[in-house]
């Protein structure tokens, strides 16, 4: 059994604020020592993958460090018991068990009399064979007509993670003919979102997904209510349209009004969920359950490179390790994301609330309050948008933000041109290349406003191209690098008793039982 | 003449730092004190916007003190010299005339030999006539077929601001039957983004905006290569589908290959260009320039209240001076953006580049380096969404991050359904004023888990409904908001040298002039 301990109590950590000031990164990546971190300082991750880390703080000093950090903290010994099913979300008393959507990491995990394996296995099936029906038109609407479009009606990880999955593999499946159904999400309680989405699809062949794992989500519910209202005026049955993916218990998987019930469970969280059935019956409907059982595969392999007890051999792990050494030693505040595809343009957003709703958190998995900082704000954009945008803070601003690069050597449609000497693609790998650089190294000038202090860290995750297999290994490399950092800060990643406190008191605002400043509030927007 | 001195210089900025642990926002913001906060601490900004800052860790005291600073700062004899053209981009030896694209707000400004109020109405004038054309048929393809479809080609300023308006109008457009033509954008060189974009519309039907100041923007440039390619492969004149906006003295002022041509200045910075024609020629495409003179009219309002030396008769001035003392005397590093609104679901980007363009900055105007921190990091993504995703950090995590809501009254669309006793829209306002008390607030409880600290500082924007007008305030109150931080920070807000090194290490790694980590990364990609 490993030790969970805070950590500051940790003398491999209090032993890293010696090397704080160690490596000047201006100097070591300048010239050939620069071209020597960046072949050596590089770690393979699953399905063609890189992780380079060059550009980063750290050496070899440092980078001992954290590698007997890693070894004191536990890390892979904590991440085989959450696998072989420990309750390491301690908070709610839950397995966490979304490595098992994907494949079988060590022992059977039997929970509630089931084989939790099998059980996820089983619910792909159900998917993968009711897609194929839909695709082949043997599930139509009334009319025996074909769906053409499925609407994902979701918020959180209901929507974030699939939805950022859906972009990010859109183009690639046009391109490779596997765009069955177009998709389209439905999230806010803003009436307009869901009014303007059914404006934009025929209702008439559509699918409506309802994702809610307790069956209880106001937004999601609401909008249930906005859609099948909308299926009704359209003079159809909404349960020839509806389908729900819940928890067996939840009230939603009882009800009659659906065509389909897909199931999860407890053990999955939310902001976690995109490789069970709230990720895998969109897209399985959207790209075919071929691609989606690919992008469980990427992630698989992640999966299994993380178990790694070596941080060269364990990208994630390293990846968590260094953003602890930027957040706690180095004492920097956020991190950007910053994908050089125009296709990972919602990846950012999903990697907030995965990160930030995992490990914004005050008190440890013991509901101890911690003397450090955890997780820190993430944000991002694609790049080369960011260049021409927030970058001028991140190059010349009076804080250094640490920097997650990704980018691919090819594009996903191939429709490309060459336009004073290079393709758009070679432009867009320029680009980030020339970042890195930029960041780290800086510029001398005398004009103080055109230069350049340079040390800023970034790393890189570089990959032929973005395709199923490549953005599961992804999606999982982050998901693994935010459980290593629950693990150093101690932390319950997988609760979120953070949000409880709006939704109650947005029901009493509802219910008009309020006072002060809450009722004050909420004259002014006439409730 | 305004006196440009460093904030740390200022007698009353230093004696806010006396403040500093004045206001206990969890006391002040409970019972009937919290009431009376919500009634006080609001003032109206233009088109029946109010800015209520009750949930901001200010007191009478602490507001007395900014008032003060502002004073001393001579923040409003600034923006007087600013629009009255004084050379305040003194980076790049330019005026800072955005605000003359919408209204006269002092004397005639004379540049370049020209009246410039009279230079932009002229160019809105010709942009609305030639709009008014293409609607009515006039103008039309070579098949003599209406344009249904509007495509920007630009990155930064000239996509971010004209397209989070776009999306911010595009339903209400629908709803009250003026959306003319539908507008798509291509910005990013990855040449995924235009590919897509170009499959998406019917090029026969489509016009196609370029839109660069200098006519000289490698992603543009590449991206109008790229859509010209498509048009001829068509079988079509791109002359007879391409405008441009650009300045008068860049090499596209003068290319024939153009339908027409729209023209700005250098006195109009990218991200401030919105209401110039780089925002000016889509919208008034999309929308109608009716739509698009609203939008000015709103920002034009806006911009006179700033004039207005009272803080509490100045949201902009006032806003900038809470955030400064935010992020200088409390020390908070980052702000989050939360509009109750999905139709602002773009607006956070675009004020990541408003803000963290023009105040990522360490030198101040004169090419100093300043002793004190400037702009943070801007982040944020449309509330409810953003609720379930990291408001978890933001309630419970380590770092205070201030935040800024903006929620409206009235749905766009006005689709809406009663649902367990509310509508969606009331749902929606429930949220905001919820979260505003559990962020100030908090919770007790002995599960140190479920506690809530509370103390989390927020203002809220609140406006009857997003439309033309109110949009155009909004705008302009934070375009405004930021320049007065600029000037508290006493930087240059208006240049944006830390994007050139990355664009000049970028046409080396084009040109294979490299070595050392450049090289050995540029190797990695193949380039």
């Amino acid at each position: 059994m490993a030790t969970w301990k805070n950590i500051d109590s940790l003398s491999s950590y209090k032993a890293l604020f010696d090397l704080k000031d160690s490596v000047d990164l201006k100097k070591v990546m300048a010239g050939e020592s620069g071209a020597d971190r960046v072949a050596k300082y590089s770690v393979p991750m699953s399905c063609g993958l890189d992780y380079n880390f060059a550009a980063k703080q750290v050496d070899d000093k440092v980078l001992e460090g954290l590698a007997k950090l890693a070894d004191e903290a536990e890390l892979t010994e904590k991440y085989a018991e959450l696998y072989n099913g420990a309750m390491i979300n301690t908070g709610e008393k839950r397995l966490v068990l979304h490595h098992l959507a994907r494949g079988q990491m060590g022992e059977d995990v039997i929970a509630d009399g089931v084989n939790k394996r099998e059980f996820y296995v089983g619910e792909q099936k159900k998917i993968a064979e009711f897609a194929g029906k839909v695709h082949a038109g043997e599930i139509t609407n009334a009319a025996g007509e074909k769906f053409n479009t499925v609407v994902q009606i979701g918020i959180g990880g209901s929507d974030l993670g699939p939805r950022a999955l859906y972009i990010a593999l859109e183009n690639w499946a046009r391109a490779n003919d596997t765009l069955k159904m177009e998709a389209k999400f439905i999230s806010n309680v803003d009436p307009d979102d869901a009014a303007a989405v059914l404006k934009s699809v025929d209702v008439a062949h559509s699918l409506f997904i309802v994702v809610s794992k307790s069956g209880t989500t106001l937004e999601t519910l609401t909008n249930e209510a906005f859609v099948k209202d909308a299926i009704e005026k359209a003079g159809l049955d909404p349960a020839d349209h509806m389908l729900a993916v819940t928890s067996e218990t939840s009230p939603l998987a009882s009800n009659k009004g659906y065509l389909a019930a897909f199931f999860m469970d407890d053990y999955i969280g939310g902001r976690y969920s995109s490789s069970s059935a709230v990720g895998g019956a969109v897209l399985s409907l959207a790209f075919g359950p071929d691609v989606f059982a690919k992008i469980l595969d990427g992630a698989a392999a992640a999966d299994k490179l993380a178990a790694n007890k070596d941080i060269f051999k364990n990208p994630a792990m390293l990846d968590a390790l260094i953003g602890v050494y930027e957040r706690n030693i180095l004492g920097y505040d956020s991190t950007a994301v910053l994908p050089y595809s125009q296709a990972l343009a919602r990846f950012p957003a999903h990697l907030q609330q995965a990160d930030m709703e995992s490990n914004g958190k005050s008190v440890n998995r013991y509901g101890e309050p911690v003397n450090y900082q955890t997780g820190p704000v993430i944000f991002g954009e694609p790049g080369t948008n960011g260049q021409h945008s927030f970058y001028q803070l991140l190059h010349q601003g009076t804080d250094i933000i640490p920097l997650q690069f990704i980018g691919y050597k090819d594009s996903q449609i191939g429709v490309d041109l060459v336009i004073e000497g290079s393709t758009s693609q070679k432009k867009l790998c320029a680009n980030v290349v020339a970042q890195i650089i930029a960041f780290a190294c800086g510029k001398e000038d005398e004009d103080k406003n055109k230069y350049f202090e340079g040390g800023r860290p970034s790393s890189i995750i570089i990959g032929q191209q973005l395709n199923p297999e490549s953005l599961g290994a992804l999606l999982a490399h982050y998901e693994n690098k935010i459980m290593f950092q629950g693990f150093l800060w101690n932390l319950n990643s997988f609760d979120q008793e953070g949000v409880q406190l709006g939704k109650l008191l947005a029901k009493r605002v509802l219910a008009h039982e309020t006072d002060g400043a809450l009722k004050a509030l909420s004259d002014l927007f006439e409730i």
